[in-house]
Order: structure tokens, then C-alpha cells, then sequence
């Protein structure tokens, strides 16, 4: 094999711009240093849910003395005089939560995104102002959770939707005379809220929408679109449960053939067979470190010939 | 030839549902004639601008006695004393030209099509609220030219773009920060003014839309889509300035082979050689007999073998 030929079968690696921690992640993953570094010996630092969506930095952290809980209902009210600190991911939580938690004598340290919570403003708004609330979102997301949580005590109807699709426009059973504002999680495809719009409008006689998805989440999907248009393989990393790494690796599929790993322990050889041109994006929990981690990889699986 | 050859050739023809007059259209017809019907044998009866967009209505509303002029400008103050009749049309007028009209010592028959006022309101509304207003539009239209009217005296931006196109939307330099107001023509196509809310809201912060598409024209664009799909030709039928027709055209020729004519005389034998099913629709201007005339001309040239 002469060396120019080597050079033929060695793909090119693209990583698409935008890919990997936003703001509001570095933001938390440094209050949660911050705390872990400023304990006591004895102290507890608890986290409400997982700090972000990233499995490897959960584990790093949880081994830094971080303890994770899925709930609120997890934590037991402290004795008087014990001081015990919990820390809120960028995700947000309902403000009923936050209320419990102070009550059973906790510190709170809020992480939320201060772009999540925009929405809520504007939840808020919309119900005021007399319109029918609709969310395109997923109804177990926190993000969305935070929202509801806002708007409790109203009566009020609020329908969560997962997007623009025939049944879910039908389970709103829109009226020719209704008046419709309408809000996304931060992290939803700006594509497929503009389409919701349209489909609402066409049943309603009004609608009132908010942009709420975030900049980076907006930028990063218009970064794997264009990437994946000249790749012949797109390689996405995040947790499997981070709903805005699994709308990078929708939006690959679209356009080229995509697969969606947490780590480079993942890879297979099999898949870079034969690709000219690939293409790498994260979700927004994923440390630059993974980033690097998966292109070296690649390169070793080309370079080794273990293609 | 045998009877089945013929039988074979002969094209099935289909009328779109929703062809052909509108309710609005229908209404100033009806106040039309009964002017003409009412009026005194030496008393004019002015009409502002072509009635509706259709040649031949009027040519015969002309011959019964409408004076039809193109502007305002082209009546002259009346002597006191001497009563004359102005007509406005479906499409409306800006409310200053109805002053001088009246000034002038006209008397009015207002025949603006309810549809086209609501829009009239809503603008009001989307600058009164503090958003930017913009209108899917043309701006030459009587429509148009209505709502700008109704907002003379308001220094506020007011922007007139003709679809979603992104020179277009350049055009309008919108800020993150901005809240946009839109409406639409009621004659334009829904899709065009759904795409352009999602262009719209992509680059600002709120969206507020109002649906002011007619329902009229709504079912009419929605039934020649579904009837050109199973068509292998559509003949649309309504004024070259008609803006409805034109949309009509318009989308028809997304789907199949399309001709836009004004009357059964512009038929020609070639366009129907070979075609298996046609569909007929008109605009909103177009009267029953047009189109029964275009069906039954159509049918006349595949029978006489003409093809």
C-alpha cells in the first residue's frame, strides 16, 4: 500500500461549530465545583436530578463527593442546626419544589438557565392576556415541568404537544374563534415550532408566539443541518436521555446516516467503512473532552486500518 | 371510430368545489343591479374602480348603465342640488377617499366585503399594542391600500412584502428584540403566510398573527390543490387581474399542467390532446355561467374530435 493511498482511505473529520457545552451547562458545572470545593469534610452537597445529561460527568462528579437524588421527596426534613446545600440544574424546577425544600431546611443554590426561564414570563403572559396556552415540549421535561409548575393555581387549560404532527393539532380541538399563544421548550427544533404556528393558525383566529428556543440550541441545529449535508456519516454524542442531543441526531438523519453515542467507547469500526467525510456534533452537556475523545478515536480506527 | 374509442377519448371533467363567486362578490352584484334597477332614466350610477375583477360582468353591468372610473380624482365636485350614486367595491377603499366623495357630494353605497374590513381592525390592534406591523401583501391592492388608509396619521414603520421569500424578509431588518404583528391579504395563499410567521419569528423575539384569510378563498385553494393532484390538466377561469385567480393558477401549477384564461373563447383544442381527467376552477369574480360555458366548450372539442 503506497502512502498516497493511505491517505485516500483516511477521512476527512469535521467538528461542526457550535458543538458541546452551552453556557448555561458551564455555568452549573462551575457552581457545582464551586460548592464541592468550598464543603466542609462532613458535608453534603445534594443535586436535584441529574446535574446535566451526561453520564461521565455525573459519575465525575458524583466522585468528587456530589450526591445525586431523583426527587424532592428524597431529601428528609433536617434536624434544626444541620445545614445541608442543594443544587437546582440549568433545567429549572416548579416553584412549589423550591418552596418544600426551603421548608424541610435546605439551602438552595439555583442553576436554572436564566434562558429557561424566559418561558415562564411568557407562560404567564400569554394565560393573562386571556390566550389559550399551548407548549410544544415533552410533558415530563423539567424545562416544561418548571412552566406548568408556574402557572398552578390558574384554571386554566394548557396542552403540551410534542410538535406540529395531524393527531396532536386534532387533540386541541381548536375553534375557528380561539386565540392561541404558543411557546417551546428551549431546546425544540425552531423548524418544527414555526410549522405548529402554522398548523394552529389555520384552526384558529389567532396566534401570539414567543422565540424561546435557546441561541446555542438554534445555532447548534443549524450547524449539524448544514454539516450533514456534505457528510457521508454524522456522528452526534450526548446522553441518550438529552432531548437536545436527540434533536441534533433527528436532524442528521435527515440528511445523511447518523449515530447518536454517549462515549467513544462506542464506536464501531464498521460504521466508518467507506466514509469520505464525517462529521461530529454534541449536545450541550457534552464536555469538549468527549469531543476530542471521539475524533481521536476515529482517527486511530482509520489509521489502524481496523476499518 | 368505434363508440368505445369515442368513449375512451372523451375526458372526465371536474369543477373544483368552491369555484366561482364568493359571498362578497355575490353581495355587490346584488347592490349593483339593484342601483341600476332603481335609478332614474337620466341619473348616473358611478362605480369606483372595475366592480369586480372580471371583464365580462363588466361589460354588461356597463351596458345596463354603470359608469365605472378608475379613481376619485375623476369625479368632480357636484353642483348643489344634483344627486349622484358612488359605488365602492368588494375590495373597499382608504376611509379618506369616502371623506372627499361625500365632500364632493356623492352619495355612497358601500359595498367593501365584511371579510376585508376585519383585517382593517386587527392592524389597528398590532400598532396599538406596540409591535411592528406587516402585511403579506400586494401593495398596489384596493385591500391593501384600505388598511393603509385606516392607519394614515400614525407615524408608525409599516412594511407590504409579497410572500416569505428571503429577500423579502431581509428587507424588513428585523431585531431579536422585535414583536411583529402580521396579516395577510385575505386572498393569499395560507401556506405562503405561515412560512412567513416561522421566517418572521426566527428573527425576533414574539410573533403575533392573525388568520384574515378568507374562508372562501381558503376552501377554494384547498380544493384545487386536492383536485389538480388527480389532474392531468386544470383550466382556471377568472380576470388576469384577479388576485385569486392568479393564486389559484398559482398553486394548481405546482401539481399539474395549468391554464389561467378569462373566458371560454381562449380555449384551445391543443392543451386538451391526450389529457384523461380536467379540472375547472374560478376566482372569486367569476360568474356560474363562465364556467358552465368553459365546461361545455371543453366537452364540445373532444367530441368534435378537435383534439
Amino acid at each position: 500500500m503506497t502512502e498516497i493511498e493511505v491517505q485516500v482511505n483516511k477521512p476527512i473529520i469535521e467538528i461542526a461549530s457550535s458543538a458541546g457545552w452551552c453556557f448555561g451547562v458551564e455555568r452549573i458545572v462551575e457552581m457545582a465545583e464551586k460548592l464541592l470545593a468550598q464543603r466542609a469534610p462532613d458535608e453534603l452537597v445534594y443535586c436535584l436530578g441529574e446535574l446535566i445529561h451526561n453520564p461521565q460527568e455525573v459519575e465525575r462528579l458524583h466522585a468528587r463527593g456530589m450526591v445525586f437524588v431523583k426527587s424532592h421527596d428524597d431529601l428528609p426534613p433536617l434536624a434544626p442546626g444541620t445545614r445541608r446545600k442543594v443544587l437546582i440544574r440549568a433545567h429549572g424546577v416548579a416553584p412549589a419544589v423550591k418552596k418544600i425544600l426551603r421548608e424541610k431546611g435546605y439551602e438552595i443554590f439555583d442553576g436554572t438557565c436564566p434562558l429557561v426561564t424566559i418561558p415562564h414570563r411568557f407562560a404567564r403572559e400569554i394565560v393573562e392576556q386571556g390566550y389559550r396556552l399551548v407548549i410544544m415540549g415533552d410533558r415530563e421535561h423539567p424545562e416544561i415541568q418548571g412552566i406548568l409548575g408556574e402557572l398552578e393555581g390558574l384554571s386554566v387549560r394548557v396542552d403540551v404537544i410534542p410538535g406540529p404532527e395531524t393527531e396532536a393539532i386534532k387533540a386541541l380541538q381548536l375553534k375557528a374563534s380561539d386565540r392561541v399563544g404558543l411557546i417551546s421548550q428551549t431546546t425544540h427544533p425552531f423548524e418544527k415550532f414555526a410549522q405548529l404556528i402554522g398548523e394552529v393558525l389555520k384552526h384558529s383566529l389567532e396566534v401570539k408566539a414567543y422565540n424561546t428556543i435557546c441561541q446555542a440550541t438554534f445555532d447548534r441545529q443549524d450547524a449539524i443541518r448544514e454539516l450533514a449535508q456534505r457528510c457521508d456519516l454524522v456522528i452526534v454524542i450526548g446522553g441518550r436521555n438529552s432531548s437536545n442531543t436527540c434533536r441534533l441526531a433527528e436532524i442528521a438523519s435527515q440528511y445523511t446516516v447518523c449515530y447518536h453515542i454517549e462515549d467513544a467507547s462506542e464506536l464501531k469500526g464498521a460504521w466508518l467503512q467507506g466514509k469520505r467525510r464525517i462529521g461530529i456534533s454534541a449536545g450541550a452537556s457534552t464536555p469538549t473532552r468527549c469531543i476530542e475523545e471521539v475524533r481521536a478515536t476515529i482517527e486511530h480506527l482509520s489509521e489502524s486500518g481496523r476499518l
